[in-house]
């Protein structure tokens, strides 16, 4: 088996599912109290849900929307300096230039923001009777693959719906990450029907881990969060799972382990490529 | 939603899941036998496992080999004329100028071979105490995509470790097949951590019909095969599942509900084609 240094090869990660109300100021307090806490238990990398700063809703998009920097992206980059971490914040709704995005902003133990991935696949879906919901009627898609490095591993960054896309994830494996993070809010009918299920398939297709994380379950709230933030390895175990309240849940990131399995099903090397090739079509990124 | 025409947006598919002993004639006359009775059933196709005329192992494939057309394929093509089905032959050894390949052939309901699918990705693995298997010691891989018609829908070929690979799947769901067919053999490791995972990954990343046919279990066999042959629906939910032990298994594919789901959640016509890419290297293709 290939070795790795032992003092890079783990590393904690947190996933804060936080119950993210529609008082902006009371999500903030929050989010700064969790990856506090987070740090506390050793985390290195703290991930943020979706719209963390905001209800979920294309109603309540332009209301909490934010230029970049902006009150909750400073609040992230305070946060993440103050702790010495790695903070993945979720997303928030973004205001550039008239449009609005579902956008990821990533900061750096020094505060400084390293990353914005801006989703990629807008939620346009009609399930009758079920749940419908478009996105797009309010947001502009974003164009790029994001990935950051850490000192432990690469990370690639998609928010929910980009997750039933298993190019971007296979892209992102194919460029050496090995922690994918998304943020989501999957709702009560694809969250049981399907969350698990994507986060278990992009870990062991592409031997890496997965981390998610859903804002807690809010039954009054006029989008239902299923919640279930996951860590996945690269075995396509869930590590650990939340239930559907606020909780920060912790997964000791291994990349021993993953080279491990990389070796033992060596998938990464018995590829096809005389056969078949995902590729990247255009190569700018975020990283 | 679109519609299609009543008649052919049905039809009955039948998975058997042969108890395979080591002698040849016994395999082939049961699957004689198992095959009329789900025609009987008002099956269209049927699917056999991998290896159905021939214990798994390294070390019976020279021994049980053929050549194509032989005994076994002859008794596939006789079986899918005298019941008017489409026969899905899982695999046999089959030998081609000194050369061995896993292969599976398939039949049309006039008893005429449509397809043969030499398995493309061979099952090297090593997981330590658990289960080590070397394919490539002895087999030579298949270098093409097999996909054949029916009046039904299109459907594509795989062969159990070939499950593995996200692109093959993909490729075929990009090129019009509603139905993937994986004759395999998991075992005792890999069948409880990751059969039921991957073919539900593959069903819902591509919203069409996946069916697993694998030999029943026998404790006694060197390679213990872990059974629970599937088919798994377009949402990406198991319809129906063998246990370990010989059964015939039925599922109706509905291709008017395939085509909903498609509408409902429609990543198909969501796929950012600008970014990124699927793409086939070679196009030759047995179909």
């Amino acid at each position: 088996m290939t070795t790795l240094p032992r003092v890079m090869s783990k590393f904690r990660l947190a996933v804060v599912q936080l119950h993210v109300t529609s008082v902006k100021s009371e999500n903030l307090s929050r989010t700064r109290t969790l990856v506090k806490e987070a740090a506390q238990q050793g985390s290195k990398l703290v991930l943020l849900p979706e719209c963390f700063n905001s209800p979920y809703g294309t109603n309540f998009f332009s209301e909490y929307s934010e230029k970049i920097p902006g009150e909750s992206t400073r609040l992230l980059s305070e946060t993440a300096k103050e702790n010495k971490v790695y903070v993945v914040g979720g997303s928030i709704p973004e205001e550039d230039g008239g449009k609005f995005y579902n956008s990821c902003t990533v900061f750096g133990p020094d505060g400084e923001m390293i990353l914005k991935h801006r989703k990629i696949h807008l939620f346009d879906i009609d399930v009758p009777g079920k749940i419908r919901f478009q996105e797009s009627e309010t947001l502009t898609p974003g164009n790029t693959l994001s990935m950051f490095e850490t000192p432990f591993c690469k990370v690639g960054v998609g928010i929910c719906y980009d997750m039933r896309f298993a190019e971007l994830a296979q892209l992102y494996g194919r460029k050496g990450c090995h922690l994918l993070v998304y943020p989501g809010a999957f709702n009560m009918t694809t969250g049981p029907a399907h969350w698990e299920l994507l986060q278990r398939a992009r870990a062991l297709d592409n031997q890496v881990y997965v981390a998610t994380a859903s804002p807690a379950r809010d039954e009054t709230a006029s989008y239902v969060a299923w919640g279930h933030s996951s860590v996945v390895n690269p075995w396509g175990e869930v590590m650990t799972k939340a239930g559907a309240q606020e909780t920060v849940i912790y997964a000791d990131i291994d990349l021993q382990y993953l080279s491990d399995v990389r070796q033992q099903i060596p998938i990464t090397s018995q590829r096809r490529h005389d056969i078949y090739e995902v590729s990247c079509v255009k190569e700018t990124e975020s990283s």
